[in-house]
């Protein structure tokens, strides 16, 4: 007999979830969705009435239901869906980034048998198996950066903007229409969305906590025309990248733009893909490349979860040995183009300094800590690139 | 208490695996290798010789050898080894695609609780997560296509000749150097080890099983300068490919030297590197990239699975709904350098042809099963690359 599920939530996610099991024989005979919980009853839905529920207590109190699916929108709500339904015993899947990344402190307190019963793959990532294979392909290999493009809606605005010259807003226009991009834009092109999805895989990379709110993070809002032909005349392009790294005894994370090589992997991942290159000791660098966005894909990897929870798949968590410092003495290779001067002493060393359009750029080495703390690095008029 | 090992065979990969439990004090406290079978008492050992056996039956029935890791070549000693280890109750990790790829048919029978104790992620790709990834992750997901670049040596020769412009034996001579090739290269470039593993993949990606020798093969040992400067020509590189594809009722399979796009990933593949793509219904495509050879980075895998084993974790079989058939009448377009002609009666359309270096070519369109029956391509003085 299908084992029971229990949805919270009817968007493009979860309706795509829903079409995945209802639309594949081998998944319906597996599991059934018995009950859909939503929060507004009055709005036309093309399935039958009695599938909804406005009462979530009904849903996660429910003794027939082993798994409870989480994929609503807003994080405070979810966490507390998702810590009642742990305590009835339920197994919960979950794709809801921020409320993870804000809740890593709490999880890493579960006991293992409950950090076993829950799993969110699709909240790094979509469709990409970058949390199991950190899980459990490198429980045991030691891991010293991952890198990538975790954003799917940005690398979409930044590609219109290097394929079609057209400009940011145009480009943001255009990922809206699409669905690409998160109801409230700013947690996308301002680097929200991929500092929460960094935590998350710090977490699965070392078992450390690093709040999204202490990650250095810079969005893409502040590229434009000028900064897209710098990097055509280079040979480069820009990607939105997340990066977390692990020395001896620290741990350091960023989300800033890039220019990247058009001959690098990440360089070429185009439109809303993701791609995530894992460095460790003896592997060299391997990457992950998937499509980072849409429902079906995230939808996929949310099955995949379920199917996991219900085999009492075990995730292999690492061992955790005290908190690690942050590390924010890291240098790394700025380009700033700028309208009015800026104060160069946080600098510690200058590389180039030139004209880009009408503006002012300087190419310089600065500290993560440095730049986190400099005034002008937080002035929109200031567009920040790595290099 | 540390979990007991027993490791069978000490060549690269086995001393690789050693190294990484002894030096990692995280991995020592899980598991230690009791005994290490060996072929040949009289070679010298850097270890004390305690730690090491002729006797491999002494090996596989100690009771306190939990896992036994089979790292040798030989297919059929390795499978007594691995039936007998299975039947003794223990878990056997293993990286020897061409015993795993010629025994599908007999895995196939095995009953779940033992084929779940048989792990095997090194044989294909070493390092890269991809069997697990098609078992858990693509468990519920239909997949169409898996294709990639699965031997690490070929494209480290293939490599070589593009770069450098060196010969097809010069290359094969650096590779052999590095310790890239298999013992016998035969193996690698006549594409031998790709089919095997392009079979294991079948096996994971459709639950069918497709005899090595079914599958049509075509190495890179007829590879000349000539085809080299005709890619460089045309924008192009040249890989071994491996690809296997579902249709509804039936499977295909193939490994052929491939031109491909130096803008695609697989065009950026280098050195010893694999990559594999993976084409399903809801995620479009999803790329995994990673060391293909070498002896740390294949040891990673085999600790990965060890780790897996003794934890009971399980891989989602797919289901199997009877056996498909083998799709030979697929089309594909192929490029063939010729000295003398060839009968082009079995091409269902000729798209081009000229002149190539001293040789003539054509560019036609031919089905699977044609090609495979055709005496000119299996002529070692015809180049035979698909478009």
């Amino acid at each position: 007999m299908a084992r029971k599920i229990g949805l919270v939530g009817f968007g493009c996610v979860a309706q795509g979830f829903y079409q995945l099991v209802v639309n594949n024989p081998l998944v319906r005979e597996q599991i059934e969705i018995k009950r859909i919980c939503i929060k507004h009853s009055d709005k036309p839905r093309a399935l039958s009435e009695d599938l909804f529920t406005t009462d979530i207590d009904s849903l996660v109190t429910d003794n027939e239901i082993e798994v409870v699916v989480e994929l609503i929108d807003d994080a405070s709500a979810a966490w507390d869906i998702i810590t009642t339904a742990l305590s009835e015993g339920k197994a919960v899947v979950s794709a809801n980034k921020k409320m993870i990344a804000e809740n890593l402190r709490n999880l890493q307190r579960f006991p293992h048998e409950i950090q076993n019963k829950f799993h969110y793959e699709a909240a790094v990532g979509a469709c990409i198996p970058l949390l199991k294979t950190l899980d459990n392909h490198y429980g045991y290999e030691p891991i010293s950066k991952v890198e990538g493009i975790i954003n799917g809606s940005t690398n979409y605005i930044l590609g219109r903007m290097f394929a079609d010259r057209v400009s940011f807003e145009e480009a943001l226009g255009q990922a809206q229409d699409l669905g690409y991009a998160e109801s409230d834009p700013k947690l996308d092109i301002e680097g929200f969305d991929a500092s929460h999805k960094l935590s998350i895989i710090l977490f699965h990379a070392f078992n450390q906590v690093c709040k999204p709110e202490d990650i250095l993070r810079i969005g893409i809002d502040r590229i434009d025309s000028t900064d897209v032909d710098f990097a055509v005349k280079n040979q480069k392009t820009i990607k939105l990248t997340a990066c977390c790294f692990r020395n001896e005894s620290s741990i350091g994370a960023f989300c800033l733009p890039r220019f990247v090589n058009l001959t690098e992997h990440l360089g070429r991942t185009e439109d809303a893909y993701n791609a995530v290159e894992i460095s460790s000791v003896n592997t060299d660098k391997q990457l992950l490349l998937g499509k980072g966005a849409g429902g079906e894909a995230t939808a996929m990897a949310v099955l995949a979860d379920v199917m996991s929870v219900l085999d009492n798949q075990q995730r292999m968590i690492k061992p955790q040995h005290g908190e690690l410092s942050l590390n924010d003495g890291q240098e790394i290779d700025i380009y700033v183009r700028h309208q009015q001067n800026i104060d160069t002493s946080s600098f510690t060393e200058i590389l180039d300094m030139g004209s880009a359009g009408g503006d002012q750029f300087l190419i310089g080495r600065i500290s993560l800590k440095a730049l986190k703390k400099s005034p002008w690095a937080r002035h929109t008029g200031n567009s920040i690139i790595m290099i």
